[in-house]
């Protein structure tokens, strides 16, 4: 095994962090790791943002629905798609931009989503701690006014970054032929559900989950309580009309 | 500077590969490099189909614009944004799934390219050679039908894999401060502009994209040739129809 798996099948998500502040240098690396990672053309159609600022992280906070960690970390980094630039840069050189479309949010969100894992992995690697956000698309509108995204440019993910202050267990993953398919797709059966998703439905966090949720299975913990129908035509309501006003939905 | 920085900055998209097979346990430790990656609430709503025979890799090659390294690398994996798995386990747990709409493509979009990165790093930490396959977005609808993806499962993005029969020069990237935001999003300005893109502007490789393109600008390159206003309405136009098709817009 390489150290560099290692690494990778040693990553836990970190939701609390000590005050210290990530040094300058260190973050620079960690920030040069992101703009190595593939994007569409090198066109590199995404921004990172990164903010500090107490009064900010504050704001975030409340448009991340006041997760503890937000609050705790010193790092801050809003993944976004972003035509915007490269868009400018086009007018500048007689070059007519056509990337406000369904495409190039795509195109531009894989360019960030990959960049951030760039972000994730080198920060691991300085003993830092990061958690992702998902509350970046959740909330988007919101985080477009707090950090003042102009038209093209539109959240995809988010990051805390700092020195951990936990060391909580690996969370548990299916069985890797639960996520691989051989050559083509392979639907699964009643009998392979039953016996890929065993191992997590018997694990003593899923037992606490029931217990807490008050649900028969695991499986309703999240259709009933943390991603209801509800929320999920809220959200995706709400993010197609920030789409639509960051002009990425035609 | 950390080993795993180091090698994440050493990235280079290859091209060009030789025949040899990729060992079984070699690959093996490179998905499981995948499935270790951050994913929405631990739910793993995506899939990676690994493709290795030839005539199913033909019918690839030709979806992706027959691209030479289609054919030559061994190893095809195409990363899906998949709902359809954790919907059957819902089903089969008395839990009704609401998973078809925007915001889980958003979820399941990322969950995908994360583990997609982590395949590159572990994939490259193992002397293998990747390339990313943005075509995967293009010609999604026939890739669907090659890889008989049902309803709930799309393509987001691809990687071919294989040993590498070149050593490319590192591509240049745009100065850290043209991606790097501070606290806030800070537009960029026409002086900026010309700085930040003088490096991009002036190596060997844009003049002789000048001169193969026939064109004055590096960006009319880009808006006039490679991603032209025509093309990109038309694949978006052909995505959104492949995300309604497959369940993933409402």
């Amino acid at each position: 095994m390489s150290d560099v798996k290692e690494q990778i099948i040693s990553h836990r998500s970190i939701r609390k962090y000590r005050s210290e502040p990530v040094p300058d240098d260190m973050l620079r690396q960690v920030l040069e790791a992101g703009i190595s990672a593939s994007n569409t053309g090198n066109m590199q159609v995404y921004s990172m943002i990164v903010t500090k600022d107490e009064g900010l992280r504050k704001k975030l906070w409340e448009a991340h629905f006041r997760q503890n960690m937000v609050m705790q970390a010193p790092v801050h980094i809003t993944f976004c798609a972003d035509v915007n630039r490269f868009s400018k840069w086009c007018r500048a050189r007689r070059a007519e931009p056509a990337y406000e479309n369904l495409l190039w949010f795509c195109n531009a969100a894989a360019d960030a989503t990959l960049a951030s894992q760039n972000v994730t992995l080198a920060a691991e690697s300085f003993g830092l701690g990061v958690c992702y956000l998902g509350t970046a698309i959740y909330n988007a509108g919101r985080i477009i006014d707090i950090l003042k995204l102009p038209k093209g440019v539109i959240p995809v993910t988010a990051l805390v970054v700092g020195y951990p202050d936990e060391q909580p267990p690996l969370t548990g993953r299916l069985p890797l032929e639960a996520v691989v398919h051989h050559e083509t797709y392979r639907d699964i059966s009643n009998d392979e559900i039953n016996r890929l998703y065993a191992g997590l439905e018997a694990t003593e966090q899923t037992r606490q989950l029931l217990e807490i949720n008050q649900k028969e299975t695991l499986a309703q913990v999240f259709t009933d309580n943390r991603y209801t129908q509800k929320d999920n035509e809220a959200v995706s309501a709400s993010y197609r009309e920030v789409m639509i006003r960051q002009g990425f939905f035609k």
